[in-house]
């Protein structure tokens, strides 16, 4: 969503008239001239910086990057004259993209699950804290087992069965439940693997916990791999999907220590808590707008 | 020095006529605005800004903290014009103050050590192989051993004797040796206390590593203090020093893992590791303007 | 319990007759032939040693700390022969103490917990994982907030209200809930001050959770007091109770990275994270029989 | 060495008659009674277990893996009877291996390194500080760069270089200068592919770091592949040398966090920090016989 041109996403929902604050994300050809064009832009609006973070991958020549965090009063108000605003001084006279989100409206996620539940409770627990602004639309998994301690939360679960080679159907139904409803996927152990097709109809950023430190240990089994191969440590991976697997875009990465003393299912043990705590970080700060895509790299304001 | 009205930092050594950049810090209480006012400044000198960190320690009155990187064809020319737009809309305008320091002239600084060489080495190793923006005055010593191995590295060492309770001679020593000619101090394991006086008159950012995790172990003996409670993590702190023991503005800490099985010499030895590691940061970072000081805290953009 | 005389903890309850393994503690002063004496003992019996961990803190004339773990087929019927022999050949003759425990017979545990939940909820995931061998007898609380979470796991509840200065009710109503019944109890962010009376009369083992890296922050509110020194890592401690406060002998520490951009409750969120992980660690650790107490500190062999 | 049948390692240099200390590794099948029998040869022999740590990769038909550290008067006179009571009560009985190793007296090791500095000065500053129980025979480089620095440290350095694909009389030269002078080697950094027939010859371990966290970005260029892939961390590698290049025993491996806005030289800066940090441990674990190998993998006992 971050790299959409002057994005959509409603500023609509549940804010008040104010102290509401929105995210905005900039980026493109570096230029001379462009914070202040966009600074001056959010002055004159009335907006109050409270975050601004910019990046430029070469000061010659190479990409912009900018998120800035605004506070403005009556800001649904405002938005469509800032909207021009930016489609006036920032898309026509430098040629940027922008994403701007009304940060009050946590964004809808849909977490995808099959049996192992540690990433799950832990995402849940976070949300239930007040840790996660994001809203828990659905979790959806290919098998019940999790059933009820989802509903425990107070949050919808869907079993969407995917047994053989052919996806077809499941895919069918998990665009069913998405289409509209969520801003973003996130597959907590979801060991199934999503076609390019559903990836592309979805339309939404996925978020995936890959359970080895990428690029090692690639595909299935990484633990088993990690022991084969004798290593020291062990990681976690989260990325963005996309159709090549586990070759997506990486936001976050940890390791954890481990010895020849401890076997296969240590190690899974030990990774699991490196998983949840990456994937969680993964989830925080997309949800905050703290992540931009720039091809397969990642800039990440944290 | 981060914290001084616009400071009276040269801007006129080696630099050439293009492609050089400097450093604009700024900080005071926030208002709507400042971002957009300095960022209108520098880009009516046609600076291009390479790099911007912005801090608000609270979006309703709070303070206002910001580390911008800019390039700027013409630099030392253009300076007096800066400085006197600086001083108009942001001093006068906002009470802001400012430090403005031209990136290419490294900060020169003298570096303080006893006996314990790891902290020095590393400093000197860094600095040689270009990992740290500084020009080495020269190195102090209240022992004479290290004088073979700092000249090694063709930096001026002196030896200023400072036996007994009486440091009165031994600073005013120091003070002849560092008056004009640095712009920080180093305490690289140096283990005599700074008297208040001193620290005034030097009138430069004195920069101390202590082998604790401060605020445990706050004093002497911090490893046989550690060992005597059975810690399991030994750490270090670099802090800026000030009248207060122990107790000034911390920039960076970090640990290390230790077992019951480790004894006091054991625990030095990792802690030295950590404290090597913990001062190149705190120099490095310090030497980039990347610190500003709050009162006892630091703003790090790292 | 590590340091009582030879225990009574019974090796009595679910055991088969093959392939049991049991734990077996030393301590005392060493002295040569004390590993010879103990492992031919172990071999006369028939005893296949799994593990070994041997530590003396000082070769001439310190004190001699070893951890074993045997199989040995029959277990429970070779008990009382094993005891005899190790009185005869450590108690008698090197005036070593020791603990001899069934390892198939999980230790059972009371957890005490106040409102935050996240430290418990990580026991009870992980016991429900089956990463950690202990049977959760009770969760007792001063409040009830909790209580529809832990039934939800099966596991009794007790609240027990502690209102006023005045604790030797609720300690009286604790002291009828444990007695007989835990091998050891975990303060899950409990809240309340443990009366010295109490700590004797329970007779097992205490393990807290401090949230803060001891000794620094020793007390209430210790990450209000980290961010007001600005420290730049926050840390837990698990460490057993003695009757001065925080002061017991540390099992386990860590820290996690902070900034001067998270406030009070960012420092909570994070510490809470570090904070679940060193509980669960050191009550892993006890429950495998991995630590020993030497007077304020332990021996701990992961 | 550590895995060579009753090895031949000299007990003869500089060992004085009273206090010392040796260690002994034995691997092989896992049996009942082999730590008894073990133990109760060194109490016969007056021998006093200073450390002793043990590991079954499988408490059923597993491999059995023990470091035993003891101090035993007049060591050097005790030998010839101690090997003799190991070949018939360890070798002959339970078919194990053994390497008995007088700990007094330093390994000797050769460091190879090529321009890049860091790990060799971190080797030999360690060394000077008595951290490294090692006597440095010779640092031998493909470049003449460091040898104004070695000889500063009072240690032969010689230049032999290697140019074009043919690299037969560099390794016949290294042969020469190694074959019965040293231990073990260490390649600091060293850019050279090793035959394999060198590899054979040389015949004494030969520790690498590899500037990866592997198996990650096998071969050349590491950092730039990372930079590539838009990793988080970057990390390093020691590992024993095999004919498999990249292949061999990990002994030891550490990470450090990085972002999107280092580049690949600032990869390279941090990544050598932490290469200096691992191979300084593996030296370490290697001089204090803490590794044993077992097929592609190490058990270490830290």
């Amino acid at each position: 969503m971050t790299t959409v041109h002057h994005t959509s996403v409603p500023l609509t929902r549940t804010q008040k008239s104010a102290g509401h604050q929105a995210s905005l994300i900039v980026q493109g050809a570096d230029a001379t001239g462009i914070v202040a064009a966009l600074a001056s832009l959010l002055s004159t609006h009335g907006a109050n910086i409270v975050s601004l973070d910019q990046y430029s991958d070469n000061p010659q020549g190479g990409a912009f990057f900018q998120r800035t965090v605004f506070g403005l009063d009556g800001l649904q108000a405002a938005v469509p004259a800032l909207r021009a605003g930016l489609d006036e001084h920032l898309v026509k006279k430098y040629g940027l993209r922008y994403t701007l989100r009304d940060m009050s409206v946590p964004k809808r996620v849909a977490i995808f699950v099959s049996k192992s539940d540690h990433c799950l409770l832990d995402l849940l627990w976070r949300h239930r804290q007040g840790q996660l602004p994001i809203s828990v639309a659905m979790v959806v998994s290919n098998h019940p087992d999790v059933a009820e301690e989802v509903r425990g939360f107070g949050i919808p679960f869907f079993h969407v069965a995917s047994a053989g080679p052919d996806k077809s159907a499941a895919e069918a139904e998990h665009l069913r439940l998405l289409k509209d409803n969520v801003d973003f996927v996130v597959l907590a152990r979801y060991m199934q693997i999503l076609s390019a097709d559903f990836i592309e109809q979805v339309g939404v950023p996925i978020i995936n916990i890959h359970h080895s430190f990428l690029p090692a240990f690639i595909g299935a089994g990484p633990y088993a791999k990690a022991k084969e191969r004798g290593v020291k440590l062990v990681g976690a991976t989260a990325h963005y999907v996309t159709a090549d697997l586990d070759e997506g875009p990486i936001i976050e990465q940890d390791v954890v220590r481990v010895t020849h003393a401890q076997n296969t299912a240590d190690l899974m043990h030990r990774g699991a808590d490196v998983e949840r705590a990456v994937l969680s970080r993964a989830v925080l700060w997309h949800a905050e707008d703290r992540i931009i895509r720039n091809g397969n790299h990642t800039i990440v304001f944290t």
